[in-house]
C-alpha cells in the first residue's frame, strides 16, 4: 500500500489529541497539544498541521505515506466538513468553521470530520466490537450522552449531517430534569456521568437514608464515586446504577424499534461499572422490546482502549478518503 | 423501455388489491381478490397469479412487458421475501411463507415483498410527496400505527429485515395502555384510529362533559366520529385531537433525533382531519426538537390518493427488480 497510515484526531475543549495509524489499528505515534490557547480557528489548525509534520519526522513517516487526516470534533458536520457553533471550543463558539476545507489546504492532505460519537462508532466498526457488524448504534456514556449509528455500514448523517442525537431523546415527559441542551427529560439529563452524580445528589438530598456517599461532600460527588460505593455494596449506590440502566435499558428498547441494530456498544467512563449497568440495562431493555427481538439483540462494551479509543476512532474516517 | 410496467399488490386480511403500473404512477388496470378463502398460502399464491393473467390479459399486456411485482403485506420481510407469522391472513398464521419465491416460481416475474408501511413510504417517494427527498418517515394512521423510513433513498431494514416498528416505542412510561403487541404505553395504543376511539370512550365514561359523541352508542364510536364532531366544534371531541396529536408531535421529535429526515409524512383516515390533527402534531413536535433542528422539519400529508396508494407503494417496489 502505497499511503499506508492515517492520522486520527479527536478535539476537546482543553486538548487536541493526534495520532499516526496503521490499518490495524495500532498507534504509531501520538501526541497531544492544547486546544484553548488560540481564539482564532485558523491559528488552531496552523499549530495542529505543524504538529502532525513534527510527529512524522519524528517517527520516519513522509507525509505522502498519510492517506488522509480524520477530525473528532464537538458539533463536527460530516457534509460540509464544518464545525458549528461549539460553544466548548474557544475558537469555535457562534460561529461556522470549514475545518476540513482549511486544514487540508494547509497541509495538503484530504480530511475529514465527524463529531465525537459518530468518531467512535466508526472506531469500533474499524478496529473493535462491531468489526463485522453493518448495522449497530454506538452509545458514549461520558459528560454527556452521545450516539453513532450505523446503518449498512455507514454512519447515519440525515438529511443535515446531525442525525443521532440519542441523548436528546425524551426518556422522562412529566416534570424531567432540566438538560443543558434547553429541553426537559432527555436521556443524556439522567445516564450521563453528570446525570448519575445528579441522582446521588438528589437520593442524598432528599432522603436521610444511609450511604457511603455522605462520606463526600455533596457537591464533589462524581459518578465514578458512586461507582465505587456500589462494588462496596452500598444500596443507594446500587439503586442508582438500577435507576440508570433501567433509563438506558428503555430507552434502547425504542432504539431497536427503529433501526433494528444488531447490537448496542457502549462507551465511555460508566461502562467501567461493569455488569453494575449493564444489568439493568439488558433487564429493561428486553421488558420492552417487542417479542421479535426479544433475546435478539446484543449490547455489548466497547472494545477499544479508552485511552486509544479517540485517537482510533477519528482515524478510522480517512480510510474512506 | 421494453419492461414498462410493474405490478402493485397490496395484501389484507379480507382482500387483496392487485393493479398493474406505469412509471408515472398512472394505474392501468387494478382488481380485488379475496384474501380469505384459502388457508393454503400455495393455493393463495395461485389465484393471485391468475388474477395477474387475466387482467393483462384484459388490457392487452403482455406478461414480458411486466418488469416485476411488488407486494405489500402484514409482517413481510423484504431481505427474505417471507411473511412470518401473520395472524391477520388466514393461511399466514404461526407459520413462515417464502411468499417471493413461490409466487416468482410460479408467474415467472421477479417478485418483492415488504410490509404495508414500508410500501407506502416507497410509494410516496416513487410517486407522492417525497419524490425529491431522500431522507423522510412515513407514518400510517390506520387501525394501527405503521412506519417506513427511507435513509439515503433506501428503506431502512436494519439487521433482521424489521427496521421501523415506531407505532412500539413507548410514548407513556408509567400506567400506559395495553398494546396489542403485548406491551404497554405504545403510540399505537394511543394514536391509532382504534386509540382514537378508546380516547373518546375514555372521557365518556369517566367524565360527564357534555359532547356530541353521547349521541353514539359508545362501543361503536369511531375515530371518524371524533372526527366529525370535532369539526362541529365539540370540545371533547377537540381535545382528543389535541391530546392524540401531543403524542405523535413529541413522538416526532425523537425521530427526527434519530434520522434527521427532511420531512415526516402522514398517511391514513386520521389525516382526513387536517389541521385538526396537524396543528397540535406541529407545535408539540417544535417544542420538544433540540434547537438546531427547529421551524426545519416538515410534517406533510401524503399526495397519494387514498384509494390507489396501497397498489402504487407495493408497485415502486418492482422498479428496483
Amino acid at each position: 500500500m502505497e499511503k499506508p497510515y492515517v492520522v486520527g484526531i479527536d478535539i476537546g475543549g482543553q486538548t487536541a489529541k493526534i495520532g499516526i495509524v496503521n490499518a490495524h489499528g495500532e498507534i504509531l505515534a501520538q501526541t497531544v497539544i492544547r486546544s484553548d490557547q488560540h481564539t482564532d480557528a485558523d491559528l488552531f489548525i496552523q499549530s495542529l498541521c505543524e504538529t502532525i509534520k513534527n510527529l512524522a519526522a519524528a517517527n520516519k513517516i513522509e507525509l505522502s505515506q498519510l492517506r488522509g487526516i480524520g477530525v473528532g470534533a464537538p458539533n463536527g458536520n460530516y457534509y460540509k466538513g464544518t464545525i458549528e457553533c461549539a460553544v466548548n471550543l474557544k475558537w469555535g463558539g457562534n460561529r461556522l468553521i470549514p475545518f476540513a476545507e482549511i486544514m487540508s489546504k494547509t497541509i495538503g492532505i484530504p480530511v475529514a470530520l465527524t463529531n465525537d460519537a459518530n468518531a467512535a462508532a466508526m472506531g469500533e466498526m474499524t478496529y473493535g466490537a462491531a468489526r463485522n457488524m453493518k448495522n449497530f448504534i454506538m452509545i458514549t456514556l461520558g459528560t454527556g450522552v452521545g450516539s453513532g449509528i450505523i446503518i449498512d455500514g455507514k454512519v447515519l448523517y440525515g438529511h443535515d449531517g446531525f442525525a443521532g442525537e440519542l441523548g436528546h431523546t425524551t426518556i422522562v415527559r412529566e416534570n424531567g430534569r432540566a438538560c443543558s441542551c434547553g429541553k426537559n427529560g432527555c436521556l443524556e439529563a439522567y445516564t450521563s456521568a453528570t446525570g448519575v452524580a445528579r441522582s446521588a445528589r438528589e437520593v442524598l438530598e432528599t432522603t436521610t437514608r444511609k450511604s457511603l456517599l455522605r462520606n463526600l461532600p455533596i457537591e464533589s460527588i462524581s459518578s465514578k464515586d458512586v461507582s465505587e460505593a456500589a462494588l462496596q455494596g452500598d444500596s443507594v449506590a446500587l439503586e442508582i446504577f438500577d435507576f440508570t440502566g433501567k433509563m438506558l435499558g428503555e430507552a434502547f428498547a425504542d432504539f431497536v424499534a427503529f433501526s433494528s441494530p444488531e447490537a448496542i456498544i457502549l462507551f465511555g467512563g460508566l461502562t467501567k461499572s461493569g455488569d453494575l449497568i449493564m444489568k439493568p440495562i439488558v433487564e429493561n431493555m428486553e421488558k420492552n422490546l417487542l417479542p421479535l427481538w426479544r433475546g435478539k439483540i446484543k449490547v455489548l462494551f466497547s472494545q477499544l482502549k479508552e485511552s486509544d479509543a479517540a485517537i482510533l476512532g477519528s482515524s478510522a474516517l480517512a480510510w474512506d478518503l
